[in-house]
């Protein structure tokens, strides 16, 4: 039977044990989720991994992918996770059950990635940077860190359990957005990222840079048409500022 | 800070596997609860479990014991969770989210049990006829049975997630029953069976008798005065049928 959780994309990112990569395939096997991607793992953890118990074949069509821009292109709406207060964060910061609602209802209409990163680090500032929003688990804050396979299981617990108890439903006379696919958005953010390079309002190399820039338009959460707008301005800058360059030679 | 979630009681009957045990002491640590109890744990898992990433002290305070029995003695609720439709059940069946309401109302007037099985085979029917009542997660059909670990998460998150959302509250108007300990309602049921031994109703080392026994008298879900009512009256009967073999000899 498909269900709307075929819409969503388990994204582990530099996970690091073969155990916690299986655990994590179990917990989807177990609520009905089958999409694993998997980002840049270790590649020993993944292989071992592929004997998880009950989850073999979600594990032997798991994709891999060698960074996050290219594991959530087809996703329309990408949300990492987080442990409670680990750093200041940039992005709004949800907590799970209310994030479990806005998942369900983006589920019903597109790819939605939910993202976790590796077991010691969690997601760095630039794979974050990818993401939309951020959920966080309610876990204490004196220990915060979840085992990785604990924290899938739980965030799709969270999933298979609003969708059951609470169906999420656009309320009435609202119209649900047409959201944007992240490749679109990604082109968005080089082509504004390539505009202000050349414009001098951001240096050459500077990560700190694009990934603020990342966040910034992420939180804009686009429509498809908006974002084709924005796409076609941003071109029109970039090809004058070129043309401009040129002419300055 | 003291809370509601300090009566409750996670109790590990015969795990194997010292992964399983780190893995659930960590979870219980993310989510603030402290009491773990293991029941016949395989020696060396136990042991070894004891080094469980940044649960170590929750772990050397575990408590160990012999059976299901005396570890949830000083219980006035005892849960047992289970997997989807793993077996028939003898006992009142809840969703994590109904149950969890439930766990929640009754740690505020004392100690409560949560009982996971061992990995392989769950709970067996001696072990779940010491329960209440049974809680299953909402998993696949197909694929019910959850890693151990993840199951502890999942339920504990539950719980957590529910005393946030939504408080629990008794009815106005509606007085919350003062509820009996485990260790009194086995005296009760062990006082019943001797009475139905003696009286012929069943017969000497009949288990699956005494297992039906148990989940009767939980299912009376008696108050601490009716208990002592139906105690009374137990050794009432048991002294009468002492006598009479006595005056039959």
């Amino acid at each position: 039977m498909p269900s709307d959780l075929d819409n969503l994309r388990v994204v582990l990112v530099a996970a690091r044990n073969p155990l916690n990569i299986g655990a994590a395939a179990r917990a989807m096997s177990n609520f009905g989720v089958r999409r694993l991607r998997v980002v840049n793992p270790y590649e020993v953890a993944f292989q071992e991994a592929r004997s998880a118990v009950g989850a073999a074949e979600l594990l032997a069509k798991a994709e891999q992918f060698e960074d996050v821009a290219e594991a959530v292109a087809d996703c329309r709406l990408v949300v990492g996770t987080t442990a409670a207060g680990r750093r200041e964060l940039q992005h709004r910061l949800q907590r799970l059950d209310q994030g479990g609602r806005e998942i369900l209802r983006q589920l019903k209409t597109g790819p939605v990635a939910l993202l976790f990163g590796s077991e010691r680090f969690g997601l760095s500032n630039e794979e974050m940077s990818h993401c939309h929003w951020m959920m966080r688990i309610p876990t204490r804050e004196e220990h915060g860190s979840m085992n990785l396979g604990q924290a899938v299981a739980v965030c799709l617990y969270e999933l298979v359990r609003g969708r059951k108890t609470a169906p999420a439903k656009t309320a009435p006379g609202k119209k649900e957005k047409t959201s944007v696919a992240s490749s679109e958005v990604e082109r968005l953010t080089q082509a504004m990222l390539g505009v202000l390079h050349d414009s001098g309002y951001v240096k050459p190399q500077a990560m700190a840079a694009e990934e603020k820039l990342r966040r910034l338009v992420r939180r804009m959460e686009l429509n498809a048409d908006d974002a084709a707008v924005w796409l076609g301005m941003l071109r029109q800058i970039a090809w004058k500022l070129g043309a401009n360059a040129k002419n300055e030679k």
